[in-house]
C-alpha cells in the first residue's frame, strides 16, 4: 500500500485558514487531522481531542525528552506542539494527514520531514486582512494592531512553503487546498505499484 | 502576470489518453494545446490545424535547423514534431498549455524545459490493456500483439514522469489530470506576486 502524505497548513489570523479547513474535513472527511498537544487550560467551547489534547507541563517536557513531537513551541508560558506518533501512524496506513501549524512550527516540520507538502492560505489583499481583523469588533485598536503586525510577519515567511492560497471565497480555497493534496496523490513515487502490477502480468 | 505551465501528457494506446484529454478540454476550455508539426499526409477526419499542422518534409527540417522544435521524431518514414513558438507564447501569456507526446518526446522537453510538468496515463490493469486493444475488433493479432508490445515498452518508462493517472474512469482521470494543472497554478513560484501585493500596502 502506498503511503499518505503529511500537509503542512499555515495561515495568519484574518486568513480564514480555519474555515477553509473545516470546508476540506466536511467534503474529506477521510483526512486525518493531526491533534496539537498543548498545556494550556481548555477555553470555553473547546473539547478534549477535537483540536487539542490538553496535557500537564510535566507530560509535555517529557515528551520534548523522549523526541516524540515533530515541532514545539513555547508562547505566553504555554507549550503547544505536533505529536510524532499519530502522524507517524496515518502516514503508514495511507492516510493523508493536515497539521497545521504557525510559521515556526512549520519551519521545525519541514526540517523533520523533508517529504512534508506545505501549504499557506493567505488573505487576498491587505485591505481584507485588515477588515477581517477589525471586523471581529470585540477587540481594542491595540490588541488589532498586533494581530496585523503578527500576520504580516507570518506573510513575509509564505514563500517557505510549497503551495500558497489565496482565500478570498472558502468553497473555492478549500477546493484548491483539495487540488493540492489530490494532485500528491498521483505523484510517480506514490504511484509506482501500478507500474509494476501492470508489468507483472505480461 | 503569473506565467502559464507546461504540461506534458503521454500514454500509450489502450491508455485512453486521448479521451481523458477531451474531457479536460471540454472541463478547461482555457487551456491551450500545443498543435504537433508533421510531414505525414492528411487521413480521413483529419483537420489542418485542429491537432497537427501538416506540413513539409523540406519546412520540417528548416524548423529543426532553425531550433524550432522543441521535441522531434522521425517515425516510418514521417516527422513529428512540438513547435517551440507557440509553447513560448502561451506561457508568457500566463495561459497554460498541453503538449501530448510519446515517452521520447516528453524525454526531450524534459531536457529542454526542466520545469515543464510530465503526467502518464496508465491503463488501470494488463488486462484491461489488452481488452482495450483487441476491442477495436479491426485489426490483426499481429498489429494487436504489436501495439501491446509498444504499450508496455511506455508503461516501462512510467516512472520517469512527475505523475501518473490511472484511467479507469474518464471523468475521474480528467479530473485528477484538472487537479495536476489547478495545483501546479498554486504553486509558489507562481503566487509571489500576491505576498509583494499584501505587503507593498503596509
Amino acid at each position: 500500500m502506498s503511503k499518505g502524505g503529511v500537509f503542512v497548513v499555515s495561515g495568519p489570523s484574518g486568513s480564514g485558514k480555519d474555515t477553509v479547513l473545516s470546508a476540506l474535513f466536511s467534503a474529506c472527511p477521510e483526512l486525518a487531522f493531526s491533534i496539537s498537544s498543548i498545556t494550556r487550560a481548555m477555553r470555553p467551547g473547546e473539547r478534549e481531542g477535537e483540536k487539542y489534547n490538553f496535557i500537564s507541563r510535566e507530560k509535555f517536557e517529557e515528551m520534548i525528552k523522549n523526541d516524540l513531537l515533530l515541532e514545539h513551541n513555547l508562547f505566553v508560558g504555554n507549550y503547544y506542539g505536533t505529536p510524532r506518533k499519530p502522524v507517524e501512524k496515518a502516514v503508514s496506513e495511507g492516510r493523508d494527514i493536515i497539521i497545521e501549524v504557525d510559521v515556526n512550527g512549520a519551519a521545525q516540520i519541514r526540517r523533520r520531514l523533508p517529504e512534508a507538502v506545505t501549504v499557506f492560505i493567505m488573505p487576498p489583499s491587505f485591505e481584507e486582512l485588515k477588515r477581517r481583523l477589525e471586523g471581529r469588533g470585540t477587540e481594542s485598536e491595540e490588541f488589532i494592531g498586533k494581530r496585523l503586525e503578527s500576520a504580516l510577519n507570518e506573510i513575509k515567511r509564505a514563500a517557505e512553503y510549497d503551495y500558497i492560497i489565496v482565500n478570498d471565497d472558502v468553497a473555492a480555497a478549500a477546493d484548491s487546498l483539495l487540488s493540492v493534496i489530490k494532485s500528491c496523490r498521483l505523484k510517480t513515487e506514490r504511484q509506482k505499484n501500478i507500474i509494476n502490477e501492470v508489468l507483472s502480468k505480461c
